[in-house]
């Protein structure tokens, strides 16, 4: 049986994690609600069983597994898109909690007081948000990933094969890069490590049809969002 | 060997999660930081292979897992804190990933632009990022939890046996009361199951000794503050 991904159809948002792993391992899925649009997805949400607290949710084999670490670890067993070995599965689950982490955060700095409200009522907070997130978290997180990969046996944060992390760090680049190309622009020059792991998945043989495909969302009003005024070197 | 658990020694913060799991289930452990302080802490972590992000985190048998809901899934796993069946298992990690959410959501409504900075710095912002927690969140994640109680087979959000996730949802609860109290008068009204819930953790027998001791720590100025401007009914 097929995989059924339900993700907020117009957005690459969190689902895109997911979504790069399934198309990475060449799995098959049905990407169901850019089929059935937003009111089939909360349809369907409400009446899962348990319910998921938010999309994306992935439903196979009568299991619905929701938040994207739990989704890909699941699909990482499964599919062996991640080691095998406790250290490694266990790091590669850990790397994909702190990409969620990174990943909030960098909602929050266009939505610093209410995600309900429009970023046109919080633009003073997400100002000072901003300059929080460019000039500590973003090195911060990012050199993490810049030792772990110096500190890798391989080309990959897990070793000598790629992961859904490896996918995972790469999306997070990508949605980096068009929220804060000027900042992005000064700090990769301190994570070479990153931009070449950034790279390499953007070269995977695994992903070249899907990322020349409109399955592939641009970003948008999404969780990565360009202002420029909340970007500077 | 015994596990050693390494989390900042002064407060309960995201280390109480795992702190609650290891006393519930009985499971030797050595809390190291609150023997070595922060300097221990900090000269740990960094010497890691792999690096934890951030505290908490467990080291047993040449592990290092970091991550609250990767150290409960691993426990939960290895001693039996959670259902083995799949379905039971990825609803305890996903409500436990859940229950992360809402707990740096917590954190954030006393610093919405700079966890670096001090509350002082960002009362105005943290004013209006409390009124959206307390009207919108907290009704939002607490009735996640009330409707997932009411749909369980049993008395606990996994069914008939207490889970890791229902350690982490009384503790949940007891941080919102402590920050929120006037909110979470008002809310609970609307949640009985989840305040039964509470209960229930409260008067667990293997609990009793654990939250009667001073190793179960006061709240203070960690992720759950209590600072009456920020709370309302």
């Amino acid at each position: 049986m097929a995989y059924e991904l339900w993700y907020w159809p117009t957005i690459p948002g969190r689902g895109e994690f997911v979504r790069l792993a399934l198309e990475a391992g060449g799995i098959a899925y049905a990407d169901k609600a850019r089929e059935l649009g937003e009111d089939g997805l909360m349809a369907d949400m409400h009446a899962r069983l348990p319910e998921p607290f938010a999309p994306p949710y992935l439903v196979a084999d009568g299991l619905v597994i929701a938040q994207v670490a739990a989704i890909l670890l699941h699909l990482g067993d499964t599919h062996d898109l991640a080691p095998g070995d406790p250290a490694g599965r266990h790091f590669a689950h850990q790397a994909q909690l702190t990409i969620a982490d990174m990943v909030a955060e960098a909602h929050d700095v266009h939505h610093p007081v209410a995600a309900s409200a429009y970023y046109e009522d919080q633009k003073p907070e997400a100002a000072r948000a901003a300059q929080s997130f460019r000039d500590e978290r973003i090195p911060k997180f990012l050199g993490w990933f810049e030792r772990a990969l110096a500190r890798s046996a391989g080309d990959w944060l897990t070793g000598a094969r790629w992961s859904y992390a490896d996918l995972s760090l790469f999306h997070l680049v990508e949605g980096l890069r068009f929220a804060f190309p000027r900042r992005m622009g000064a700090v990769e020059h301190d994570c070479p490590a990153v931009t070449a792991l950034h790279d390499r998945v953007a070269a995977l043989p695994e992903l070249a049809g899907y990322l020349a495909s409109d399955r592939r969302l641009p970003f948008g009003d999404g969780i990565f969002r360009h202002y420029p005024e909340l970007d500077r070197a």
